[in-house]
Protein backbone atom coordinates (compact mmCIF):
# COMPACT_ATOMS: atom_id res chain seq x y z
CA UNK A 1 0.00 0.00 0.00
CA UNK A 2 1.21 3.60 -0.80
CA UNK A 3 1.00 7.01 0.96
CA UNK A 4 -2.19 7.60 2.30
CA UNK A 5 -2.48 11.37 3.93
CA UNK A 6 -5.62 9.97 6.00
CA UNK A 7 -3.52 8.28 8.41
CA UNK A 8 -0.46 10.32 8.76
CA UNK A 9 -3.58 12.86 10.12
CA UNK A 10 -4.28 10.29 12.28
CA UNK A 11 -0.85 10.25 13.59
CA UNK A 12 -1.03 13.93 13.95
CA UNK A 13 -4.26 14.17 15.72
CA UNK A 14 -2.63 11.56 18.11
CA UNK A 15 0.30 13.97 18.75
CA UNK A 16 -2.39 16.39 19.92
CA UNK A 17 -4.14 14.34 22.19
CA UNK A 18 -1.22 13.59 23.88
CA UNK A 19 -0.84 16.66 25.43
CA UNK A 20 -3.76 18.43 25.63
CA UNK A 21 -4.39 15.41 27.63
CA UNK A 22 -1.39 15.91 30.13
CA UNK A 23 -0.53 12.43 29.36
CA UNK A 24 2.87 13.06 28.28
CA UNK A 25 5.03 14.62 24.88
CA UNK A 26 3.11 15.43 21.54
CA UNK A 27 3.82 12.68 19.70
CA UNK A 28 1.29 9.82 17.65
CA UNK A 29 1.79 6.92 15.44
CA UNK A 30 -0.37 4.51 13.98
CA UNK A 31 -0.14 1.07 12.13
CA UNK A 32 -1.68 0.33 8.74
CA UNK A 33 -2.48 -3.29 7.25
CA UNK A 34 -4.18 -3.54 4.08
CA UNK A 35 -5.57 -0.02 4.43
CA UNK A 36 -7.29 -0.36 7.76
CA UNK A 37 -5.92 0.63 10.99
CA UNK A 38 -4.60 -1.86 13.78
CA UNK A 39 -2.75 -0.05 16.20
CA UNK A 40 -2.43 3.27 17.86
CA UNK A 41 0.06 4.89 20.05
CA UNK A 42 0.19 8.00 22.53
CA UNK A 43 3.51 9.19 24.06
CA UNK A 44 2.60 8.39 27.76
CA UNK A 45 6.32 8.82 29.27
CA UNK A 46 5.17 11.02 32.00
CA UNK A 47 1.63 9.66 32.71
CA UNK A 48 2.87 5.70 33.39
CA UNK A 49 5.93 6.77 34.25
CA UNK A 50 8.29 4.57 31.29
CA UNK A 51 10.20 6.15 29.55
CA UNK A 52 9.64 3.31 26.62
CA UNK A 53 6.14 4.75 26.21
CA UNK A 54 6.76 6.46 23.10
CA UNK A 55 4.18 6.46 20.35
CA UNK A 56 5.54 4.34 18.24
CA UNK A 57 6.39 1.61 20.66
CA UNK A 58 2.77 1.89 22.15
CA UNK A 59 1.67 1.46 18.37
CA UNK A 60 3.48 -1.58 17.67
CA UNK A 61 2.70 -3.48 20.80
CA UNK A 62 -1.10 -2.59 20.30
CA UNK A 63 -0.88 -3.80 17.01
CA UNK A 64 1.31 -6.99 17.57
CA UNK A 65 -1.66 -7.71 20.32
CA UNK A 66 -4.53 -7.19 17.85
CA UNK A 67 -2.49 -9.32 15.40
CA UNK A 68 -1.62 -12.00 17.57
CA UNK A 69 2.28 -11.97 15.84
CA UNK A 70 5.73 -10.20 17.11
CA UNK A 71 5.56 -9.38 13.39
CA UNK A 72 4.31 -6.81 11.21
CA UNK A 73 5.34 -7.96 7.73
CA UNK A 74 3.07 -6.48 5.32
CA UNK A 75 1.99 -3.03 7.81
CA UNK A 76 3.08 0.97 7.47
CA UNK A 77 3.86 2.93 10.43
CA UNK A 78 2.89 6.32 10.21
CA UNK A 79 4.16 8.90 13.48
CA UNK A 80 3.83 12.56 13.51
CA UNK A 81 7.38 12.41 14.16
CA UNK A 82 10.80 10.67 12.85
CA UNK A 83 10.89 7.82 14.71
CA UNK A 84 14.10 8.03 17.79
CA UNK A 85 16.52 5.38 17.82
CA UNK A 86 14.67 3.71 20.29
CA UNK A 87 11.46 3.55 18.57
CA UNK A 88 13.32 2.96 14.97
CA UNK A 89 15.18 -0.33 16.73
CA UNK A 90 11.28 -1.44 17.72
CA UNK A 91 10.29 -1.13 14.09
CA UNK A 92 13.47 -3.26 12.58
CA UNK A 93 12.20 -5.65 15.39
CA UNK A 94 8.82 -5.65 14.31
CA UNK A 95 9.84 -5.51 11.01
CA UNK A 96 7.01 -3.28 8.94
CA UNK A 97 7.46 -2.82 5.34
CA UNK A 98 7.65 1.36 5.01
CA UNK A 99 7.47 4.01 7.54
CA UNK A 100 6.43 7.77 6.90
CA UNK A 101 6.80 10.03 9.19
CA UNK A 102 5.86 13.94 9.11
CA UNK A 103 8.09 16.15 11.65
CA UNK A 104 12.26 15.56 11.47
CA UNK A 105 14.43 14.53 14.30
CA UNK A 106 15.19 18.33 13.95
CA UNK A 107 11.67 19.70 14.66
CA UNK A 108 12.10 17.62 17.91
CA UNK A 109 15.43 18.62 18.91
CA UNK A 110 13.73 22.24 18.65
CA UNK A 111 11.19 21.19 20.48
CA UNK A 112 13.36 19.97 23.42
CA UNK A 113 13.44 16.63 22.67
CA UNK A 114 16.78 14.19 22.62
CA UNK A 115 16.21 12.54 19.55
CA UNK A 116 19.26 14.14 17.58
CA UNK A 117 21.83 14.29 20.62
CA UNK A 118 20.74 10.13 20.99
CA UNK A 119 22.13 9.86 16.99
CA UNK A 120 25.01 11.26 17.52
CA UNK A 121 25.52 8.99 20.87
CA UNK A 122 24.63 5.52 18.94
CA UNK A 123 27.56 5.73 16.94
CA UNK A 124 30.30 6.78 19.46
CA UNK A 125 32.73 4.04 20.77
CA UNK A 126 30.26 2.52 23.95
CA UNK A 127 33.00 3.98 26.93
CA UNK A 128 33.19 7.20 25.34
CA UNK A 129 29.45 7.79 25.47
CA UNK A 130 27.39 10.09 27.94
CA UNK A 131 26.24 7.48 29.78
CA UNK A 132 29.08 5.11 29.36
CA UNK A 133 28.89 1.36 28.53
CA UNK A 134 31.08 -1.03 29.45
CA UNK A 135 31.91 -4.07 29.31
CA UNK A 136 32.68 -6.93 31.65
CA UNK A 137 32.96 -9.71 29.49
CA UNK A 138 31.76 -13.06 31.26
CA UNK A 139 32.14 -16.48 29.47
CA UNK A 140 28.52 -17.63 31.34
CA UNK A 141 26.87 -14.96 28.95
CA UNK A 142 28.73 -16.25 25.64
CA UNK A 143 28.06 -19.91 26.53
CA UNK A 144 24.02 -19.16 26.65
CA UNK A 145 24.41 -17.87 23.51
CA UNK A 146 25.63 -20.86 21.95
CA UNK A 147 23.68 -23.07 23.70
CA UNK A 148 20.60 -20.87 21.73
CA UNK A 149 22.45 -20.98 18.89
CA UNK A 150 21.80 -24.70 18.57
CA UNK A 151 18.93 -25.42 20.30
CA UNK A 152 16.47 -26.62 18.48
CA UNK A 153 13.26 -25.74 19.79
CA UNK A 154 14.10 -21.70 19.83
CA UNK A 155 11.64 -19.25 17.97
CA UNK A 156 13.48 -17.05 16.56
CA UNK A 157 12.44 -13.46 16.31
CA UNK B 1 28.52 2.78 42.78
CA UNK B 2 31.01 1.11 40.48
CA UNK B 3 31.01 -2.39 38.92
CA UNK B 4 29.71 -5.50 41.14
CA UNK B 5 29.87 -8.79 39.13
CA UNK B 6 27.11 -10.31 41.30
CA UNK B 7 24.72 -8.09 39.66
CA UNK B 8 26.30 -9.26 36.34
CA UNK B 9 25.88 -12.81 37.37
CA UNK B 10 21.76 -12.55 38.07
CA UNK B 11 21.46 -10.84 34.76
CA UNK B 12 23.05 -14.20 33.03
CA UNK B 13 21.20 -15.58 35.04
CA UNK B 14 18.16 -14.29 33.86
CA UNK B 15 19.06 -14.62 30.02
CA UNK B 16 19.34 -18.36 31.09
CA UNK B 17 16.27 -18.51 32.35
CA UNK B 18 14.63 -16.50 29.15
CA UNK B 19 15.21 -19.46 26.61
CA UNK B 20 15.21 -22.10 29.39
CA UNK B 21 11.78 -21.67 30.22
CA UNK B 22 10.41 -21.01 26.31
CA UNK B 23 9.41 -17.30 26.74
CA UNK B 24 12.09 -15.37 24.43
CA UNK B 25 15.46 -14.92 23.76
CA UNK B 26 19.11 -15.41 25.70
CA UNK B 27 18.96 -12.22 27.43
CA UNK B 28 18.57 -10.59 31.07
CA UNK B 29 18.81 -7.63 32.45
CA UNK B 30 18.77 -5.75 36.01
CA UNK B 31 18.60 -2.12 37.22
CA UNK B 32 20.65 -1.12 40.57
CA UNK B 33 19.99 1.66 42.72
CA UNK B 34 22.06 1.60 45.83
CA UNK B 35 23.24 -1.59 45.60
CA UNK B 36 20.23 -2.91 45.42
CA UNK B 37 18.22 -4.50 42.41
CA UNK B 38 15.11 -2.21 41.34
CA UNK B 39 14.23 -4.10 38.53
CA UNK B 40 14.37 -7.47 36.80
CA UNK B 41 13.93 -7.87 32.74
CA UNK B 42 13.80 -11.09 30.99
CA UNK B 43 13.36 -11.33 26.94
CA UNK B 44 9.47 -12.30 26.63
CA UNK B 45 9.18 -11.38 22.88
CA UNK B 46 7.64 -14.70 21.86
CA UNK B 47 5.94 -15.75 24.51
CA UNK B 48 4.15 -11.93 24.90
CA UNK B 49 3.90 -11.24 21.31
CA UNK B 50 5.63 -7.95 21.64
CA UNK B 51 8.92 -7.04 19.83
CA UNK B 52 9.69 -4.27 22.16
CA UNK B 53 9.94 -6.89 25.41
CA UNK B 54 13.97 -7.16 25.13
CA UNK B 55 15.12 -7.57 28.58
CA UNK B 56 16.41 -4.05 29.16
CA UNK B 57 13.07 -2.47 27.86
CA UNK B 58 11.63 -4.43 30.90
CA UNK B 59 14.02 -4.17 33.59
CA UNK B 60 13.55 -0.28 33.12
CA UNK B 61 9.46 -0.62 33.08
CA UNK B 62 9.76 -2.26 36.42
CA UNK B 63 12.12 -0.22 37.89
CA UNK B 64 10.26 2.94 37.00
CA UNK B 65 7.39 1.18 38.10
CA UNK B 66 9.04 0.55 41.40
CA UNK B 67 10.97 3.86 42.15
CA UNK B 68 7.28 6.08 40.60
CA UNK B 69 9.75 7.99 38.43
CA UNK B 70 10.47 8.07 34.38
CA UNK B 71 13.96 8.96 34.71
CA UNK B 72 16.71 6.15 36.39
CA UNK B 73 19.48 9.14 37.19
CA UNK B 74 21.67 7.66 40.28
CA UNK B 75 20.42 3.82 38.61
CA UNK B 76 22.67 1.57 36.69
CA UNK B 77 22.05 -1.11 34.26
CA UNK B 78 23.49 -4.58 33.73
CA UNK B 79 22.97 -6.61 30.97
CA UNK B 80 23.51 -9.72 29.65
CA UNK B 81 24.62 -8.54 26.17
CA UNK B 82 24.94 -5.04 24.98
CA UNK B 83 22.04 -3.35 24.31
CA UNK B 84 20.36 -3.00 20.92
CA UNK B 85 19.82 0.04 19.38
CA UNK B 86 16.48 -0.47 20.79
CA UNK B 87 17.46 -0.42 24.24
CA UNK B 88 20.25 1.62 23.80
CA UNK B 89 17.77 4.31 22.81
CA UNK B 90 15.45 3.80 26.12
CA UNK B 91 18.87 3.84 27.96
CA UNK B 92 19.22 7.49 27.11
CA UNK B 93 15.59 8.13 27.45
CA UNK B 94 15.87 6.69 31.61
CA UNK B 95 18.79 8.32 31.66
CA UNK B 96 20.75 6.03 34.27
CA UNK B 97 24.57 6.53 35.24
CA UNK B 98 26.34 3.99 33.63
CA UNK B 99 25.51 0.61 31.51
CA UNK B 100 27.68 -2.40 32.05
CA UNK B 101 27.27 -5.27 29.71
CA UNK B 102 28.65 -8.94 29.14
CA UNK B 103 28.43 -10.25 25.62
CA UNK B 104 28.76 -8.02 22.55
CA UNK B 105 26.80 -7.08 19.52
CA UNK B 106 28.77 -9.48 17.61
CA UNK B 107 28.24 -12.12 20.38
CA UNK B 108 24.45 -11.51 19.56
CA UNK B 109 24.72 -11.38 15.88
CA UNK B 110 26.47 -14.54 15.65
CA UNK B 111 23.87 -15.94 17.66
CA UNK B 112 21.59 -15.18 14.90
CA UNK B 113 19.79 -12.11 16.33
CA UNK B 114 19.96 -8.84 14.36
CA UNK B 115 21.91 -6.23 16.62
CA UNK B 116 24.61 -5.26 14.70
CA UNK B 117 22.84 -5.05 11.29
CA UNK B 118 20.25 -2.52 13.30
CA UNK B 119 23.32 -0.63 14.54
CA UNK B 120 24.42 -0.42 10.82
CA UNK B 121 20.96 0.60 9.60
CA UNK B 122 20.55 3.63 12.05
CA UNK B 123 23.51 5.84 10.49
CA UNK B 124 22.07 5.77 7.09
CA UNK B 125 20.13 8.00 5.27
CA UNK B 126 16.38 7.48 6.10
CA UNK B 127 15.06 6.55 2.66
CA UNK B 128 18.38 4.12 1.99
CA UNK B 129 17.56 1.72 4.78
CA UNK B 130 15.92 -1.74 4.24
CA UNK B 131 12.65 -0.25 5.82
CA UNK B 132 12.81 2.67 4.25
CA UNK B 133 11.52 6.14 6.58
CA UNK B 134 9.99 8.26 4.23
CA UNK B 135 9.24 12.35 4.87
CA UNK B 136 6.11 13.26 4.23
CA UNK B 137 5.88 16.73 6.37
CA UNK B 138 2.52 18.31 7.31
CA UNK B 139 2.46 21.46 8.84
CA UNK B 140 0.24 20.31 11.56
CA UNK B 141 2.78 18.22 12.94
CA UNK B 142 5.08 21.05 13.31
CA UNK B 143 2.43 23.48 14.80
CA UNK B 144 1.92 20.71 17.42
CA UNK B 145 5.35 20.61 18.72
CA UNK B 146 6.06 24.32 18.27
CA UNK B 147 2.51 24.74 21.02
CA UNK B 148 4.30 22.19 23.35
CA UNK B 149 7.40 24.03 23.05
CA UNK B 150 5.59 27.41 24.59
CA UNK B 151 3.63 25.61 26.49
CA UNK B 152 4.27 26.42 30.50
CA UNK B 153 2.47 23.15 31.79
CA UNK B 154 4.60 20.69 29.92
CA UNK B 155 6.44 18.06 32.11
CA UNK B 156 9.58 17.57 30.59
CA UNK B 157 10.99 14.37 29.79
Amino acid sequence: MGYDQKFMEEAIALSGECFQSEKGGPFGAVVVQNGKIVGRGRNRVTADNDPTAHAEIQAIREACQYLKTFQLKGCEIYASCEPCPMCLGAIYWARPDVVYYAASRQDAAHAGFDDSFIYEEISLPTPSRKIPAIQHACPAAQIILEQWNTWKKKVSY
